[in-house]
């Protein structure tokens, strides 16, 4: 039996993950939940599963949602929630040797160095719950370091995939928020269409699997039915393919080394008849370029990256700026960091709130005129 | 330093084999050879790669096939000849402790719980260099048997995939032997416009990796990148995809459990650009039906498969009988045979003998009047 505390129950992710205990109550118990400010769905949720140990952020801050996830019942956390906080509990829980599924993209792109350390030092697994890693976790299984040639990370595109580039510069939050497969959350619903969701997937690669930006390629398939890649030393390719239910991949983290019946849709390449591939657009999507930029700048600049683009898209969703100022947004704010290190979580803070400030003046100064 | 042997040097896949020797001098060598019939070419490569020990078929017949597959220097045996010398000589081998890696399809197909059987009393690995099977062996590596819900061979389709019903029956051979993505010899190319070549192959993988008909599905993908897919319990596909170059496969089999660089092309899907699946036409193409009968049927039923096609086939490419009266031949011979045990070579001989027999009879009475 495995004891799981999941952070960030109330959303999508952590909705799915009860879904997965549902399923398997003779393999997964909850223990722990904590949510952030829906107070009335965690209460239920806890009812259902007999939680005892909850915390709702809104009410008990980062100090909840750390008791949560070290509690000692509790074997393994899903990380869930987002923002600055998860990251803390994440490294509180890894403290405590608490196995991570981790499903946050800001963990490991605002302290990957920290995090990946922290998890080497204490023996402690970080088991990518994203389809896209969880894909090349599953490639990668049974498979040594040195046959590992590069990953190639899957995107859908997003919505804006065919538009013109005079066309994206008009594109409305409504629009963006259409996404073609996976139903999320209104960030990373743009993230996807900046393909910026992409880009943070390329750092977060590179800390899971230890591989420089050059070995971490992108490719566009617009079914999301390929869901990453691994490239090995003699140009063999090995997929791993499945269905837009997010429930498997949680579900993969929570049995593995186990692999276990699961109670989602199988799928059928015939009735999808047609996989596409093709290379990403670097001049329509600029976030992604901006996204290697970082990695290859060196971990500070991840940091500015993240908090520079969860400005520009407030702004965005707020139709304070334009689609295309988003990368404008995180592009002056790239240029005017300079490299600093970021090996504490203080450091890392630090730079994360200076580069809130900073960009909220570049976007200011983007705002559209009405 | 492995040291190999070649059964069938002088063949397609017997000459990719010798390109990987040359690619890799540091870690493999040949030590033996043995060819059917091409007694130039086999002494130009026993010069080439300093080999002392080969036989020719014509020459020796099965007993120098034997001796070469059990030459004391030999490790591993790279069987891609074909016939029942093949056979005998694989079996010596496993006897010899040689581990086998099998290029020949006839092998399994007349005698897999023979082999397979002496393989594991042996403990002897039997790795596959069909590039089907061989991405079902990448695909499964490091997994557990009890992991796996169903194997899925990819095929191409043959170059008659999109013929309708009506023209197929007047399909000659020359038409056949324009094959859409690997290069092979006469008899394997029908087999592969026939689909009995992936029915066979369906048969093979019953006994490489233990699996009822039932769980093993094909899937028409007419672009032949992806080589075939492991579906696992959990709902999850794994691929192995790669280009249309039979050294890849061989040098999987050479250097397993380790993976070496390859001298081959690099697979960029963004060239390739789009993968088709479809469900294959058990109408337009009964072959494949047919061997999916005789797995059922039980392990004689597919010794005369094996042999009811062959002669069906060479009465094919001698333009006696149709193409649509390829699967009648099979069809009829079956049909007159009753499932007797062939646990023993001898058995499996006798078999074999009777099959040629009637089936010829069968082919001689669809001859087409000219």
């Amino acid at each position: 039996m495995k004891r799981l505390a999941i952070l960030g129950s109330t959303g999508s992710i952590g909705q799915s993950a009860l879904d997965v205990v549902r399923a398997h109550p003779d393999k997964l118990r909850v223990v722990a939940l904590a949510a952030g400010s829906n107070a009335n769905r965690l209460r239920e949720q806890a009812a259902a599963f007999d939680v005892r140990v909850t915390a709702l952020g809104a009410e008990t801050g980062t100090e909840g949602l750390i008791a949560v996830a070290t509690h000692p019942d509790v074997d393994m956390v899903i990380c869930a929630s987002s923002g600055t906080a998860a990251l803390e509990a994440v490294l509180a829980a890894i403290d405590a040797r608490k196995t991570i599924a981790l499903a946050n993209k800001e963990v490991l792109v605002m302290a990957g160095a920290l995090v990946m350390a922290a998890a080497r030092a204490r023996g402690v697994a970080i088991l990518p719950v994203d389809s896209e890693h969880n894909a090349i976790h599953q490639c990668l299984h049974g498979r040594r370091r040195e046959e590992i040639r590069r990953i190639i990370l899957t995107a859908s595109g997003g919505p804006f995939r065919e538009m013109s580039a005079a066309a994206l510069a008009d594109v409305k939050p409504e629009d963006a928020l259409r996404h073609p497969t996976w139903r999320m959350g209104r960030k990373i619903t743009i993230d996807s269409a900046t393909l910026m969701n992409k880009g943070l997937e390329v750092i977060e690669a590179h800390w899971l699997f230890d591989l420089p930006a050059s070995r971490i390629d992108v490719v566009i398939h617009p079914q999301s039915i390929v869901h990453s890649m691994v490239e090995l030393r003699d140009g063999s390719v090995i997929a791993q393919l499945g269905g837009a239910d997010m429930k498997l991949p949680i579900q993969y983290a929570c049995s593995y080394p186990d692999r276990w019946e699961a109670p989602v849709a199988r799928l059928d390449l015939t009735e999808v008849g047609r996989l596409d591939f093709h290379e990403p657009d670097f001049d329509r999507f600029p976030c992604l370029k901006l996204a290697y930029r970082a990695l290859e700048a060196g971990p500070s600049h991840a940091v500015v990256l993240n908090a520079a683009n969860e400005v520009a898209v407030a702004s965005y969703l707020e139709e304070k700026i334009s689609f295309v100022s988003i990368p404008r947004v995180i592009d002056q704010t790239l240029d005017a960091h300079t490299a600093v290190p970021v090996t504490t979580l203080e450091a890392v803070r630090e730079v994360d709130r200076w580069t809130r400030h900073y960009s909220q003046n570049v976007a200011r100064g983007l705002e559209l005129r009405v």
